[in-house]
């Protein structure tokens, strides 16, 4: 018998550009030491997972104002703290691309290269009335109790 | 000798509606598959364990200022993003109540039935100046040392 | 054989006065309990562990100009909520010392009396431009491999 893995599990709640990276970079890591790695994207997180484009999707009126309202995507995120009306974000990408580090976008393919688990919350996007068209590729769809089955297995159980 | 249960904690540190409901939802969920759960609401976490209605209490003037500037219980928190000057509040109440989701009132009485247990963090509560008339009933009161006792044994223990 | 010792880790990220104040208080308790207990400073979370003087090193343009920004050391951060255009860590800082609490500072200085690990993010003080020379005495240095080295033999691990 193999010797269960160590697990880690982060739910990305904030959506905050700087607050991903961190997010990514702790998961990558963990990834990279063999661990199983699960991020669970919920309310604002899951404007990290939104595709860059405009998807076309049938949807109420409440809910295009919140598609319009929220950024879109990992390339539309606004920093936690110093956004200066949005020239902060683009300081840190100017200093992460000067210092070859990688960007969020090149933190979320290394993570799926890596299997990390990427799950989206249903029930925020029920909510926030985001459809599955609307968000990248390679997602799994569930709710607290999946996350909650990984998170009892993890020691590293982080919430962003 | 029956098994020993999972342990699950939080940290609600925020005090922003959005936080408190992702916290309550992770709380419900773990004492619904049997996890011990405790909630341990510390800095602006306590204004989310405030009664609706004032409450007259004897106070100096720096404490009732402070009372006055902080949101008066769960119905009154702020968002942590998207406020947009109180309506973000009554939007995300509004797609809760739309989709039949509970209210962050509701998520809190079913944690009471729960067994959740609701700890108020005595040391913040000195210094906002805040007294237990004013918070809701079913509360313990306690400090950082009972908070580090539970999560010693837990392994989802989050700071939101 | 002597037992192990119980393990807490903290990652500081937020760089937020009531939110420092919140892990320095934790990981003083957990050091109390006689737990081994690293607190991790990133992104922001590293101006908690500057100087408060201006120390002389040599930069780029944009490294000065984060520099300036930034808050420098544990007196001059920000608070989360109720920021008050700088009133609000004065009204903290004050009910701190009318309750003979211990301010940010003296938590830091008992922190290192208990040999709580403190150490900072060398990836992010890479981006931010951040030297040693610039952050407090006492400090070790080290990225996320570290980190996660020590978040998996600990039990209570949080994101702050």
């Amino acid at each position: 018998m193999e010797p269960t893995k160590e697990k880690t599990t982060i739910v990305f709640f904030s959506g905050d550009l700087d607050k991903a990276i961190a997010a990514f970079i702790i998961a990558n890591g963990a990834a990279a030491y063999d661990h199983e790695v699960t991020i669970f994207f919920t309310f604002w997180g899951l404007n990290a997972m939104r595709k860059d484009e405009v998807v076309k999707v049938k949807k109420g009126m409440l809910e295009k104002a919140f598609g319009w309202m929220m950024p879109r995507g990992a390339k539309k995120l606004g920093l936690s703290k110093m956004h200066f009306m949005g020239m902060g974000p683009k300081l840190i990408n100017h200093v992460i691309k000067k210092h070859n580090a990688l960007s969020l976008s090149q933190l979320i393919e290394l993570a799926k290269e890596q299997g990390i688990k990427l799950v989206a919350c249903t029930m925020t996007m029920d909510l926030l009335g985001l459809q599955q068209d609307e968000l990248i590729d390679g997602l799994e769809y569930a709710g607290v109790a999946a996350y909650l089955g990984d998170a009892t297995e993890a020691k590293v159980n982080l919430f962003i």
